[in-house]
């Protein structure tokens, strides 16, 4: 077999990815670890920016890079419409479709689905729903998930899954949790590629205890190589986040990678890594630079607004990055103001390189076992502290 | 006196900038020139990228670099209105405020006051015209013209002209042109910065010869360090422009750049530079890229067209610049169709660099004396002999 390799026993290992725990941190159980796969190895926790349409938003790959990025994410349901995965097969794959050498991981559409369609009607075979651009009838199935990623090529790749809404009740619940699981057998079995591409499970039910339990149980019994969290960070309250986080995480194997969907506000990000989570992605940083906020170690900066006009200092005085390095507020304000594209970037490069600082500044504290005081200067510093903290 | 320099006689000059013709070609009398400016030294006939508000959309100041951008232009009415000059100033000027420390041109907002405002009355005194945003009743002067360029510090500024618009009849034209030499002369006594900042003169006079010969008299009377072509590209035809740059040209001094306003199509750059224009500006390259349409050495590539959706080629397979080393026209096809900002940022990257390596084949084709073949050579390759050539 081309392409294997063989592992500390001399065995032929066909695993796309593999997942080295270097520490743990001594108060809180948090993690350090390095993930290899396909395209490089990334240290952990990590941030992943999300690049929906095989581009993240405004930034170019060596930019990416020079940001420290690892491991982005792409949207299996929307490559899927536009420009459909045959055209990134026939381009030779994602990585090469949009000049990334390094780590990829496609969600399966399933999230998709449940957010963006009107109409949708949920079977045991898959999920009828309308294309959200041109109203057009689909039907996704767990087959038909994999059978894209396959073609798209990520290094991880996601089974296919029901996010439920919050609230939801129990009977509903269960129901969906159940058929994930078996979905998510039916996602092992489709997956046509597992020696280059690594098929996570998806940990789902809502937020009853004894769901998620069995919904661990399920997906542990089919052995992925990597574990998701799915179903947070959908409106609940973040003490209940964290609460489900505390009680799913321990449930998971210790050697396996952990990756709570859907995540990126800085306190949630430390607070899952508290909670033994090892890898993130979410589009709050990308999205908000577009709207010209901007996160700093002092809280959040709608740099858009009129007070900043004038303002000759870097979005963050505490920042290295390019666009802290060479820019002003004043500049950056205009930019957005008047709707340039450059504004768009530079709000952008900023925030992904903050998130992914963040996550080296927690890395450190973990191999410093200090985690928690890492946690309490910072929320102190960004304002998570006062009684009327935003979200982020 | 701080920051003047000394001539070779050895007298102290006051001059910002100073321009050396290197080489005349033989057939053409086409020039090689270099252009020496408070923020470095540009070769010239040169092509210079259009920042309108501070930004070359979609560009960074280091990509710009890399394209090989010497001096870029920027707008006065745009910035007088977004942010204001006042706010560029405390910023410490033009260059500090977008971090670009090559040379940049301010033209006068002339051109905009005649274009972009529905509504105007001229008197001689200057022009009432409404806010293209607001709709607020603004006037603007040759003097405040002055004043706002003083204050944003290009190293080249514009002197306020009357545009006039194509076809004018003559009586128009000629007071237009009359009209615009004496705001001229109020340009070069409202000018506070000469030390640093050269004014050029902007030839008018329609399609009428004896009017383009008394505005280039009037000018060349007032020793401006620069003059520039106006009133041509507003409509009429090319041979037609070409014939009143062939009149014009020789009329100005030959040891002064000539600097040819708002023309950017690769057959009008090399018809200019034959007809002894050195400088030249033009939004083309940059707005066509925004709408998914770029120059290649074959002519122009709609790549936005589904007939790209799987063409797995470079843009142009002659270029080896940034974009068509790392990307196809599939993937950035994908991304124009997406509405992608990578996908703006590709193409006017390719644009850019395709105009600025014009403008160097066009330098070494001065130097070896054989322009006119560069020009058949490059006129068929495009297809611009084509009887059913477009524009560019």
């Amino acid at each position: 077999m081309i392409d294997q390799e063989l592992n500390q026993e001399g065995v032929a290992s066909l695993a796309a990815i593999s997942f080295e725990v270097i520490k743990t941190e001594k108060h809180t159980g948090a993690r350090l670890g390095i993930l290899h796969t396909p395209h490089g190895s990334f240290e952990t926790p990590m941030f992943m920016p999300v690049g929906t349409l095989a581009t993240v938003k405004t930034m170019s790959p060596e930019e990416l890079k020079e940001i420290g990025a690892g491991v982005i994410l792409s949207n299996t349901y929307h490559l899927w419409l536009r420009p459909g995965e045959d055209i990134v097969q026939e381009a030779g794959g994602l990585h090469t479709f949009m000049n990334w050498d390094r780590g990829i991981l496609t969600d399966s559409g399933g999230f998709q689905v449940f957010s963006l369609s009107k109409f949708r009607k949920i079977e045991e075979k898959g999920v009828h729903f309308r294309n959200h651009l041109s109203g057009e009838k689909l039907f996704l199935t767990p087959e038909k998930s994999i059978k894209i990623q396959n073609a798209l090529g990520a290094d991880i790749i996601m089974a296919f899954d029901e996010c439920p809404p919050y609230p939801a009740d129990y009977k509903y619940v269960k129901e969906s949790t159940e058929r994930t699981s078996r979905w998510a057998e039916r996602c092992l079995i489709a997956h046509d590629r597992p020696e280059d591409q690594a098929l996570f499970g998806i940990v789902q039910g809502g937020m009853y205890k004894d769901l998620r339990k069995q919904s661990a149980m399920d997906l542990i019994s089919l052995d992925f190589p990597g574990y998701a969290i799915g179903g947070l960070s959908v409106g609940e309250p973040k003490p209940l986040m964290n609460e489900v986080l505390e009680f799913t995480t321990p449930l998971l194997p210790a050697n396996k990678p952990r990756y709570l969907m859907g995540v990126g506000s800085p306190d949630s990000l430390i607070d899952g890594v508290i909670r033994g989570v090892d890898m993130f992605d979410c589009v709050l940083p990308t999205r908000i630079a577009r709207n010209g906020t901007v996160m700093t170690s002092r809280g959040r900066l709608v740099v858009k607004n009129a007070t900043y006009a004038r303002d000759f200092r870097p979005l963050d005085e505490n920042c290295d990055c390019y666009t802290c390095r060479n820019y002003t507020r004043a500049y950056i304000r205009h930019l957005i103001h008047t709707n340039e594209i450059l504004g768009f970037r530079l709000c952008t490069y900023h925030n992904l390189y903050f998130l992914i600082k963040l996550m080296e500044q927690v890395r450190q504290a973990i191999r410093e076992d200090r985690l928690q005081d890492f946690r309490e200067e910072f929320f102190e510093q960004y304002g998570f502290n006062k009684p009327d903290a935003k979200n982020f």
